[in-house]
């Protein structure tokens, strides 16, 4: 921690710093400069908040220098994650690509999609069926019927699936069904909800919030981490911008930046990070081309009557497309996508 | 709704939205301008997705009109909704100002606090005890134990209650000891929470997000509201852009739209809001000349001791000139502070 | 300037940025911490680019400590600068108010609205007769013919004027017609234009560009008055977010800010900053509540048929409510108005 | 135009704004909704300001149907642009790589990074000899004699050359020396400049403004080709936005909607919208992964020792490894590199 004096501060104030660091077990160093005097900290400082000095007479501001998270960061962990999900790895060489819905409207439009994006080359299936809209009015998912749906999709295709939680109270049953736990952009800062699913051992996709920092993520995959939950997908999603021409902004430069500052997996979703269909193919191939360990789309049979957000989704003859472009620049990255998969259960 | 089709849509293009509509039981309504061609969707719109039409062929944007919130408009409740709370209003002529620590770190804290901010002529006390903190590792709350500090505080000075409920499974244990349950910026969009909140009685200060527009902050009180919990207090406390010289940037414009847009009460925090104790004052100061109908701020013994948030937090002296300042711009713009409350329960 | 280290790097690496401290005639303190090792360089460090270090190997971040800019610091300037303008002061006690369509339009609608905000109490007359226009094809002023109209307005109502300064050949022309020239936002960084107002001695509005940090404010003033003009306002007038329910969001809390770190008068332009006239009076109160030091606002006799920036412009009337209300404002906070000026020309 | 009347609003001003729009040769449609009134204003609406009807009673907001831009539209020009520069093109199949350093520093330091980053496989060199500093205190350019050492570097190696223009003033003596004009995002606005650069028959790389939307950027390529200069290629450089763990945010949404909405080229520089040498590689590749017609990026013989933005600089072995990988994903998507360059003039 390093405590940055006023240009006018006295020394008698420089003093007292010293005596508060030392107060909290850390050793002071001191460093005049021309202007103003910088006052090192060094100790377990992690335990001492910054408040314990910002506000005392004669300091300008104070600065942690280290990391905030530990289990997410590369430094204490420095090769790739790389976790075994179904049928295929994610974080490793093989690229998985997860698509489907926005929303499981009914059983035929869920198996439907699901048989489509199979034969496209899906790895596993998305879906929402617990549904965080912006209106109270609007569609709120089918709860747990549309586990059953989905389970019964799985069964029919071997393709894992993949849904929200968006409660606490809905992490046992979630957890009985699907094979990953997907945390929306909403909750990141949930943070009941980011213990309760550290608690469990089902793999993790967490969205990353509109306004939330490369560092803010790292911190709610903290909290994950922190409860022994290892498999921790982090996925970038679109930040909140002035620009209107696109629902979000993709965060490109996350994908280089997350695989520097950590050993989890990274996943994109193009379709929310950029919200409309006509878009999602490039910025899939974008993503991969950058380094992404996966992609995550949304996939409909008939967008104009989908029940949220047909306006992002693709059409699975769309979809067979992109997957066809992503392939040839995993393959230019030196990568690959996930072979097609033998069907497990069925 | 108006759906605006692309400059070269063809007749057939429009003739088929135009279908489309009517399945919808809309009426369709057509401008053909000199380069584009608009169609107006006429009736009970809201039932209908915008994306029965924007993936329609043809077509270049879909517009929905009518804002998407009824309770929380203006439009439908005309007067400004006042709500009495214990001994005082909010919504009204008079502007009460809530002030506590951001946590509650112990008995003797939060009972001097509470006496020290009544003295300064604060109304409401605010304390946290389940705290959201963005880090796994950092102090979380002392929970129902920190409920009764304040329900002690509360017998000793009379100062109602107001404290932060981060999970459904806290409302019911909140409930019985708060007058104003507290939705934080990171729960704005917790939907199950919302709700839970929506099926008590008990009045809800809602703090905007991060990065929630106006809008979403109106959409997320539509949804306390329509659970029929009608005393929604909505709350700025600022916005993140890239600006970096405060913690976050204080949309006091917010202040202006939301009094035209709704007729719900609405405070402003600017200890988040600004994130240092030195620009707090001059912003609760322009809070009130802006038109805001109450102050909620941060006030602590001791911010150098402070678990949390010392760096914005006022001591008690300077809360004390807050409060004389804020009461003279009040005057200024023909309102005033709440006069000082006798002890009703001590 | 502090450089900080990886937590990995070695020795060698320490010693080689030690090497390079003192090639630059600089001396370097090493702080060994827990996990990384911090080295402070001391001495004449502004001439010294951070990327000197930026890229050694081992290191993981440089930080300037000191400030960037030093005429515009309060560092070295303690009090308030105060300017005579044309009968009155800025940055003082009194409270000017420059008011006036956002472009002469014609001899006749600017020496109207000249007399119409004089009676109303403004202290200055502002206009626009070159226009930054986005559109090519829009209205793009009135150029030399507008500032003789303009110096006609003054010659009538003794009202100083204000006007924007767009491209550094119009410097000449616009200091024999002008008492203060603007720098618009969209030229805050134009380099070149701001030392060549920087050589002349006519006082000088400086807005704050849409994206510029309070930071970038401040260097745009310091090449200002490195050219040896002192007399420099800033003006904040909104920034760009993500909000859209107003044209651009007001930092309020710039103004705490900037009256902090610079002697600087501190205007608000709360016609840019909301883009809408009917939270103008509300924005204007709350930027003298905050500390404003005087108040630029767009009024036109008839809106509708404003060439420009209409719905942002008072009429006479509002401006006269506006005006009763920020007076009121400016005495809570212990300051006041300019008292109503006695034409000096006419 | 679309005007949408208030829920409330009479018919009284339902037909002022009917009247006023025949007023203004335009021809109105009124659509009755269940809420709201809307009326259409249909003919030569470009001419008229939206603010003719905005302050009309009644009236809640006015919005423009049709794009602001037409020489920059794909609308009115469907064929991509293919600009021939010197021994390449760009707009078309092709894709350049424009290198070089942030500022030229010395002949030799400019001739050495041209034969290197000519070797490595650039088809253009870039290099700043007038440069827009935050600080009055920084290192401004070496002018002409820049130009002069930039020229000898095109006579040995052939490449053509890329320099920013920063005042109406340097237009001449830049046209004479250089191949392509650049207009910096802090001139993006600079509207007497667009114009200056409009009037010349030199190709601009027009950079993206940091709060700039893609709409504004278009706006400001149709002052330059309002002109007459029909060789504007677009550059996204990153936005500004919350994130700062990079210096800008790489819009890379933008790559896929300008191609959709304009006919011009468009590239990316990957030094400034990371900000960081580390991600510039990972970066480049996504731009050609999501369609970028171009790449320019910064790349300086020994960056430690650069005088400006060696942070982001590229050493030429870097350089060397990103072509490589960026030639290869160009392949991925049906593109390719322009083939190494035989010296024209040497």
């Amino acid at each position: 921690m390093m405590i940055i004096m006023h240009s006018g501060a006295t020394k008698e104030q420089v003093a007292h710093v010293i005596e508060h660091i030392e107060e909290n077990n850390l050793s002071a160093h001191t460093i005049v400069g021309v202007e103003q005097t910088i006052i090192g900290a060094v100790g377990e400082s992690h335990t001492v908040p910054t408040s314990a000095f910002e506000t005392l007479p004669g300091v300008m501001a104070v600065q942690r220098i280290s990391k905030p998270y530990k289990l997410a960061s590369r430094q204490f962990h420095i090769e790739d994650s790389v976790f075994p999900l179904d049928g295929f790895t994610i974080g490793g060489q093989e690229i998985p690509i997860i698509a489907g819905p926005c929303s499981v409207e009914s059983r035929s439009q869920i198996i439907e999609t699901a048989h489509a994006v199979k034969e496209a080359g899906a790895n596993a299936l998305r879906g929402g069926v617990f549904k965080p809209r912006t209106s109270p009015y609007a569609f709120q998912g089918l709860g747990e019927e549309g586990l059953e749906y989905m389970a019964e999709a799985r069964e029919q295709t071997g393709l894992p699936i993949v849904a929200e939680v968006m409660a606490v109270s809905q992490v046992p049953v979630m957890v009985k069904y699907v094979d990953v736990l997907q945390i929306g952009a909403r909750n990141m800062q949930n943070f009941n909800l980011l213990r309760a699913v550290g608690d469990t051992r089902t793999p993790v996709l967490l969205k990353r919030g509109m306004s939330a920092t490369i560092e803010d993520l790292l911190m709610a995959g903290e909290y994950i981490l922190a409860g022994g939950n290892e498999r921790v997908i982090l996925c970038e999603r679109g930040i909140r911008t002035f620009e209107t021409a696109t629902r979000n902004t993709t965060d490109i430069n996350a994908v280089p930046v997350l695989k520097e500052l950590t050993h989890l997996p990274v996943v994109l979703d193009p379709s929310h990070s950029t919200g409309h269909y006509n878009y999602v193919a490039a910025v899939a191939r974008a993503a991969v081309a950058a380094g992404a360990d996966g992609i995550i789309v949304e996939v409909h049979p008939d967008p104009a009557h989908a029940i949220s957000d047909g306006r992002q989704s693709l059409t699975p003859e769309n979809f067979t497309k992109m997957v066809r472009q992503v392939k040839s620049v995993a393959e230019a990255v030196d990568r690959c996508l996930v072979p097609a998969k033998v069907p497990a259960h069925g």
